[in-house]
């Protein structure tokens, strides 16, 4: 006779849910309990409930699989809801699992009642349900993880009641079956082969899970075959780089470049991506960012299975045969990894001091085959994506929902989900500190994870933005708000007092030295590197006009223009 | 011609709002970049919102007025969740400003797009607002104002896209008339006046308004001149304790000491306070704790004032005159703070290892006079009420909403409320993690806070909860869910880190000759104290079976259980 919560645990596990990354209290006191009658189910403790909901987002970036969360009534949720939006926008499977008060105590209205349906409809907008006895608990899972599973992957909310987890004479349900993605439709498939082949300049942008494995493969097949250009959505929840690999351009951050970007293209063929658009709304400025006459083709729905639509596609245009585009040389094979031919990247160890460039290069030049790099250094990681490009093949995972303080959490996720391949953390010091509690938990689980914080001493982004909203009143009192000095963050004593073993770089030498023991080691490192601002004093100034002109830029002028301020 | 930001800053600081806790984004960089224009607003920054939410809550409950947050869209509100859920329950003004994407900007979806106002309902249902025009933004705010002081006082919501913040041709608007409160019905000060007097066993549960200034006064003589025992809800916004002040004893957190403690009374006069409830449900017990037979009362209902009522009760039985009860002896003034006479609170420094109850013990005989104490020691704290009972009068501030992570922010928010009053945050280790960016705070500020960390490495009430909840199948899986072991969190380090000179101690001297350092010295502290945990071992073991049979003990054998399991 099981509790709610182990026919839980039993159900989970059963459908594949082998992960759990929880901060639990009170009302999940059985469910905690349970672990020990389930085995199969790994729970990672975290200290902070963003470090668990940015871990299982960062897990299901890596495996397509959800993991699932274990959070605490409705302010637990609030604290995880930054990453789940990360999350919602990386578009990745996630299963929340958040007790709540016995049903019969909710009509008192305790301390720690509130709504939280209504919360986790921020996130979750497509599946939330509130259990309501341990007899159909199970079978409320089984309903959450498919949901969670789709097409498309999704975020599903299973709010448990105390006493729907205390409850007994429950039983675990078996797993539904997983609905199949079809193909995009062939009327689709038959409109963006006519594109295709007409001689337009014509583009294909990558999203979601056109950006690793086979169907990233196949789009540069596509792209060889054609001639079209591959860009990818501006901050990517997976994408595989490196040697080998097709070469695919990330949009940029500030609409101005991706006006430059885009300039000229005839075609935009959107796959598991939709058309590009500002970051954020600037006085003056557009938002919809697809050149006038541009056409937007849309290859498969979010229902259907990217792969097979690419596929499909490849076929169409006659590139099934083809290598794909990149630093692949003909005759290799063209399905599967290509053998890694690493390109040599330049970096001058010196005993100058640090620039965010030469921590950039430093990294590229020696991440290890097969690395994955959660990235989220922002302004200071701006040359990581040209120095990288020629580097061992290699996952980066990015700030999909554009809320800071993923970086860390993401990458303990990918470190469970891949325990054989290391995991890199580029991390913005500002970024950083929304959950810097990640450590512990690196350290709690021995995670294979290298933390570089990139520390220039200041909301980086922001010194840019405030100029680009033409915020021009702003005085001391306004970049105060900005400045992360005074006192100074000291990210060696925070690793050191988490649990990471920590060192601090002020000369390239001393990094790559750095950087290559901890590489080396197994278990988690933390290099802390201390940098200048890269957009500070005329750089800064420029940038709007800089930016502003390059709209009406011809396009190799603007990318030239691209490359002097974000080279 | 004002922007929409600067207008909004002057009408917030001609209303009185002139402290803002931010952690900024894009979306608010008018507003940021307004701060130069009306220099009468103090921008506090924040490393993460959670710290801001919870400092506005601290400041709010040490001056009764509203500080605003600034928060970065959706994600920033969720961050910003978990204490503004603690501000609810506090039931303090606050207002929210949360930045938004420019409206035009919000069609197209992009990366941080989501639904603002739903998130925000869940901290504040009554008052939630998406500014529409920079012509009505200031309109907006006064209402957002007068929603947040009340009465009652509440956490109102205004949500300012970017475009409306940048917009121009906006004027500052007149605050709206504060509306007053009207003293409690007659019928109510009548009906409860007769039990009062009546020669029942009566208590007055006192709550929010009626624990600090002339309302507790006020109690104290109602509660002398009719021999009515004062109680104090569980976990009070702020209560006002020490020498000269009336003695009121607070609920117990576990429902089996509330059902001993209330034992016997045969009324219970709710003065801003809801009758007592269990804090979580737990299996077989029951939820509401007011006694059979125990009849309740309401003095005044949340719009009502409460000093005034009280008063007015007062002076029906006749208690004006009379001194308050507690360690005030006759003759003393009967309104205003009573002369301190602090009760020497016996301590024995010595070389043997610190506990939590040396370390309670240590911090009440040390007690600055008007110190201001943010309590989350949870379970390590559990004997600092009965130690500091006779210390020098002091504020103490406790975890209204019980969501863990309020203590360092709301610390934050007493010390910027009331420069010239110490501040000792006395914390538990698992809590303080999730808002320990506060000590950067507290040193950019150099706020005069003195942090005692109670590291006993565990999630100490989790250790209680799991036995209490009879989840009893509990092995070593589950055990190591509330272990904050391996690795140790080094405190000293992250306060290092941080920026706040940090010490640890691990004798009663030691600990006792840091504190007092600190507290001679302005500015923030920390000092780590490394303690066992309070429940542990056979006095764990036997705690569930102890709280149960107090359930049907009379009530001065319960009481004296009550002692021994939580002295």
């Amino acid at each position: 006779m099981a509790t709610g919560a182990q026919a839980l645990l039993q159900t989970l596990v059963g459908a594949g849910v082998t992960t759990c990354f929880t901060n639990p209290g009170t009302s999940e006191m059985h469910f905690v309990a349970a672990l020990d009658q389930v085995p199969e189910m790994r729970a990672v403790l975290t200290l902070f409930e963003g470090v668990a909901t940015g871990a299982a987002d960062g897990y299901a970036r890596m495996t397509g699989r959800p993991a699932a969360t274990l959070l605490h009534l409705g302010p637990g949720l609030g604290n995880g809801l930054a990453n789940l939006h990360n999350a919602r926008r990386a578009r990745v499977p996630l299963l929340n699992i958040i007790g709540d008060h016995a049903t019969y105590h909710v009509p008192f209205d305790a301390q720690l009642q509130s709504d939280i349906e209504t919360v986790a409809r921020n996130v979750s907008p497509h599946w939330v349900r509130t259990a309501t006895s341990p007899l159909t608990l199970t079978r409320d899972a089984t309903d959450a993880i498919a949901a969670a599973c789709g097409p498309p992957p999704r975020i599903a909310t299973l709010i448990v009641p105390a006493d729907v987890s205390w409850g007994e004479d429950a039983e675990p349900a078996q797993p539904l079956p997983l609905a199949t993605a079809p193909s995009a439709a062939s009327s689709a498939i038959d409109d963006i082969r006519d594109v295709l082949g007409a001689g337009h300049r014509t583009a294909l942008l990558l999203g979601g899970a056109a950006l690793h494995g086979p169907a990233l493969r196949t789009a540069g097949r596509i792209a060889a075959a054609t001639g079209a250009k591959l860009f990818a959505e501006v901050f990517p929840a997976r994408i595989e780089r490196g040697a080998g690999l097709p070469q695919v351009e990330r949009i940029a951050y500030f609409a101005e470049m991706v006006t430059a970007q885009l300039a000229g293209f005839q075609h935009l063929v959107l796959v598991d991506a939709t058309a590009p658009v500002s970051f954020f709304g600037y006085p003056g400025k557009k938002s919809y960012l697809v050149p006038d006459g541009c056409r937007v083709h849309q290859l498969c729905h979010d229902t259907d299975d990217v792969a097979t639509s690419l596929a499909a596609l490849a076929d169409a245009v006659g590139a099934s045969g083809q290598p794909p585009t990149g630093q692949t040389t003909p005759g290799q094979p063209p399905s599967g990894r290509a053998p890694a031919s690493p390109q040599p990247v330049h970096v001058r160890p010196g005993h100058g001091p640090l620039t965010a460039d030469s921590v950039c290069r430093t990294v590229a030049a020696l991440l290890p085959h097969g690395a994955i790099v959660s990235d989220e250094a922002l302004t200071s990681g701006s040359t990581f994506a040209a120095a990288s490009a020629g580097a061992q093949p290699h996952d980066v995972l990015t700030l999909a929902g554009g809320a800071i303080g993923q970086g860390l959490p993401v990458a303990v996720g990918a470190a469970i989900a891949c325990p054989d391949r290391p995991v890199i953390a580029l991390e913005a010091d500002g970024s950083a500190m929304y959950t810097i509690q990640s450590l512990w938990t690196m350290a709690h689980e021995n995670l294979d994870i290298t933390v570089v914080i990139l520390n220039n001493r200041s909301y980086g982004i922001l010194n840019v933005e405030l100029q680009r909203v033409q915020a021009s009143a702003a005085g001391p009192r306004s970049a105060a708000q900005l400045d992360l000095g005074n006192p100074n963050l000291d990210f060696v004593s925070l690793g050191t007092g988490l649990g990471v073993p920590s060192v601090r770089s002020t000369t390239t030498l001393e990094f790559a030295a750095q950087l290559a023991n901890a590489l080396a080691e197994p278990g988690p490192h933390l290099i802390e590197a201390v940098i200048p601002q890269v957009f500070t004093g005329r750089k800064l100034r420029a940038l709007p006009y800089a930016l502003r002109a390059m709209e009406s830029l011809p396009a190799p002028l603007a990318k030239a223009v691209k490359r002097r301020i974000a080279p």
